[in-house]
């Protein structure tokens, strides 16, 4: 059975202990979030030795299950002061899986202020100093780590933002081109690895083993139909290869619900300078890659790498949220610009949504001009110089709004809004308003029966049904995060009647359960159920499940309002 | 019957309207805080349009009675997010009271970044451009302020802080001398007016008449004993006017409450240096002013005026909380240096305990060494400046903490802890605790009993009696504060049988009443109600009534520690 990694930062030691039967069948996000809600004293400091950093692969992470690779972080959040699990591609997670390791909890705080990194392999745990490494962003991180211990480790570490504790900080991982592409970025998770003083993390599983599967001939199965389901859906087998999630700006846009100019409405003019089409041109112009996966064992391969106009890898991971945030959010227009925002991201280890939004909310308080996408790098800049300016915007649209007395801050829980205005996209917007993780679209993603009709069909811009929506796929949601698999598979889940049933499955033969779909329902539902308690521990009431002010009023075009009651959204988690 | 004065600053336009029947009876806090709760949406941003800034005059200001001029500002705050009273000396309250003007609400904002300034006088309500007054400091503005509308008029205005809507931005008013050494500090109070871009109030009473009393003859004989239970009493006849609120360094060093680089001790090596008597020594060998006033009227004088080298005059107003904040807390040692600091507060509008906590993290976080005065100074100027470090420091102390990623931030409900370690003084800890206003000594000042043993003898060091001293503390200053008196009366009212009598007496004079002691204590329940019903609709619960984790262990050197569970501290408003 999988063991858990304790690691005392503060002693430079760590433990193995035996999986504890209270924590059986837990993975990914459900056991990152049990083991915060049991262990994290729900008011403590984010940035205390109290707080614990957990980070687990999912249920299925290190199976041959396609696209079962995601890693999931949990912590109490330095942004919202919530709960907060964020999960990420790359190599780290199915290497645990293939250690045996189902979490490496991060606990203490250093009293001196040395930075350390973690080396695991089959044979050893090392803590080592790490200051040849401090101070230098991901992009130089990541190169060195995969220079001295080979280009097959896993590696997770934070940039310049982390190691400042900043609020939007995120931790990134090597993806398949060892550079920084795959960020764990929500809610400054970042920044509680940095006030535990780690610089990086890498997992390596040479010499390990294949796992063992309790029933290989059913799991080779379900496998099977899996990859078949993924296939052949038009979003998963291509839409998202084709171009990335970055095929959402026009459908967005034209569904009129792409936030323009820090939420004022829902068409930006120049968004066909920043979709997806525009960007696969370019990478195909400059001899990038257009399709290509966030972690092995990926088969719908939506991330890319986009070069600068000299054929230089310029950045990799271009999101659709991440061409939204310093796009249409910030009306910045060139999509090299933008480019160079989320490389600098990656490389100083932002979250792009954060610091995106944050940077509209700068833009309101005139601390750079809307549009300058030259002046934006600048300010950007300033975060890996550790300059005042660079704090603000480093720790999120909160920060920056109250920097400059800014009353216009798109969040919820203190979290910034992702790329769906929710009033055009009401199912996304129920799920801003009531995730125990803040403003999140990954958390509930309506946008599939809203807009791309997957799953369903419910209008955006209707009350009716979305509070439904938001619930049933904020328990869905829930259950992936803790399989480890990619978001996305949901678009095929959802349209294929023995989706669940597949994905089931494949969690039985590899454990040897006997589990069915209505225990992966109460996963999900156990899953939020902890989240909300913590929340509940730390302070927050109904009033935090709310939009803030600035949403009251029309949306153009459609001039749909925001028409939700406290009753209504409290039901939203009601189970 | 007095009238309320609504100014919209939208519009630029006012109306007077007659004060309602449910308001009779209200005034100074009691009057803010209904107004508040009532007009205000308590989950609104405080910088939105939908806060608004009540400025009222006590109930007995205007009048007579010995210090009975502080002037109360109410409002949703920009520091904790709940209710805030905070009040200060001056001219306003008495030229407003004399006007028969029971509060000015600015409400409403501006969509353009002009600011305005308002002039009141008899005959009159202006609302003019302040482009002139745009950049200046609080110094300044007060001197072309009173230079063109005369010296004989109340002015409260705002300095570079407030018009950058900082969350420790005060409210300045002209003291006797012009120079804006009074403060409605705490809460950010000077944000609110800047966000509705108000520069300044003048209000001129000339031409008025005096106030009308309901019976002149019982008035005179209340005020005169009254007059003589302050002068009698050895705090407010002998400590206050001879060293000013500075008498307490060397008292609270002394009884090991002195907190000392930020929480760690409550003794400062140093005390002497920064001590009351080294200012008078200061004072008295440098040509300044040892006791004067705040407002007319005032007969305790705690006030000075404090010169430079040069003989100059470098601040006034220089109380024991600035003292220790920019002294003991950051270890600054050079009493100038801390009277600069002051200066550049006063002049910049920013509350001297949340700039001098904030300090204090900023070097808990690296931004400047313990004890750097020179360092400090120029720190301070970059809130003149705007610059990204000037609003780190300028937005109070949790803010710094958020921006160098300290979790040594001495605050509760997001409001800076002032001058006496809740380990060490109990019965002012309490208050810290558990106050709506967030940290604030002035709140329910147990230092009474526990230290100075005036009004009862309770230990400072233990948990017994401490809850009840609060308790009845709170209830009181909320009446203080309502009849616009001076809290310090306090020390002659506990000390004298007859002392809350003669308060109710001149109550009773002045409008005709037959009130009793009893009514008095049902309105400071009814004040205390008031604000923790807004902070409950803000959606504060009984986990934001308690100290951060940093206050866990013993408080050398008595090594005394926190031990009130969450059930005490709730029982301290439960009335």
């Amino acid at each position: 059975m999988a063991k858990i990694l304790r690691i005392n930062t503060e002693t430079k030691t760590f433990t193995f202990e035996e999986t504890p039967e209270s924590l059986a069948g837990l993975g990914g996000r459900a056991l990152t979030s049990r083991m915060v809600l049991n262990e994290v004293p729900a008011t403590c400091h984010p940035l205390g030795p109290a707080n614990k950093l957990v980070i687990a692969p999912g249920l299925l992470s290190g199976s041959p299950a396609a696209n079962s690779g995601r890693l999931s972080v949990g912590a109490k959040s330095p942004l919202t002061g919530g709960i907060k699990e964020s999960n990420s591609g790359g190599f780290v997670s199915q290497k645990l899986a293939r250690l045996q390791i189902s979490a490496v909890v991060l606990e203490g705080k250093p009293d001196d202020d040395d930075f350390s990194m973690i080396v695991i392999n089959k044979d050893e745990v090392e803590i080592l100093p790490a200051d040849e490494y401090v101070g230098l962003g991901n992009y130089e991180t990541i190169e060195k780590l995969w220079a001295k211990y080979g280009k097959n480790t896993g590696v997770m570490s934070i940039g310049q933002a982390g190691e400042q504790r900043l609020k939007a900080a995120s931790i990134q991982q090597a993806d398949l081109k060892g550079t920084p592409g795959r960020a764990v970025g929500r809610g400054g998770l970042g920044a509680v690895m940095g006030s535990k003083k780690i610089k990086a993390i890498v997992v390596d599983d040479k010499g390990c083993e294949r796992l063992s599967l309790a029933d290989p001939e059913a799991f080779k199965v379900a496998n099977k139909r899996w990859v078949e389901m993924l296939n052949a859906h038009p979003v998963t087998g291509q839409g998202l290869p084709g171009l990335g999630t970055a095929v959402l700006v026009n459908v967005i846009n034209e569904a009129g619900a792409l936030p323009t100019k820090n939420f004022r409405s829902g068409r930006f003019d120049h968004a066909q300078d920043i979709s997806g089409e525009k960007m696969v041109e370019n990478i195909e112009a400059r001899g990038g890659i257009v399709s290509e996966g966030c972690h092995p064992g990926c088969i719908i391969k939506c991330s890319q790498v986009y070069n600068d106009k000299n054929g230089k890898q310029l950045t990799s991971g271009f999101e659709y949220e991440t061409l939204w945030a310093f796009g249409a959010h910030t009306t910045i227009k060139d999509i090299d610009d933008i480019a160079m925002l989320d490389r600098l991201c990656d490389d100083f280890g932002l979250d792009t949504i954060e610091t995106g939004v944050a940077l509209g909310v700068a833009m309101e308080g005139g601390l750079v001009e809307w549009g300058d996408g030259p002046g934006s790098i600048a300010l950007l800049k300033e975060v890996g110089k550790g300059s005042g300016n660079g704090k603000i915007l480093g720790n999120g649209a909160v920060f920056v709004g109250d920097a400059l007395g800014v009353d216009r801050v798109p969040v919820v829980k203190r979290q910034g809004l992702p790329a769906y205005d929710p009033r055009a996209v009401k199912g996304v917007g129920v799920t801003y308003a009531t995730s125990p993780m803040g403003a999140d679209h990954t958390a509930g993603y309506g946008v599939t029966a809203n807009i791309l009709k997957v799953g369903g069909d419910i209008d955006p811009l209707k009350k009716e049904g979305n509070v439904e929506l938001s619930r049933n796929l904020q328990i869905a949601t829930a259950s992936i995060d803790a399989a480890g698999l990619c978001l996305f598979v949901a678009f095929a889940v959802l349209d294929n009647e023995d989706g669940v049933q597949t994905i089931v499955d494949m969690l039985n033969a590899r454990y040897g359960l006997k589990l069915t779909p209505d225990d992966v329902v109460a996963l999900g539902q156990s899953i939020l159920n902890d989240e909300k308690e913590f929340n509940r521990r730390a302070g927050f009431t109904k009033l935090d499940d709310q939009l803030p002010e600035m949403f009251n009023g029309p949306f153009p075009p459609h001039n749909s309002e925001w028409d939700f009651s406290i009753e209504d959204l409290q039901e939203t988690l009601n189970f």
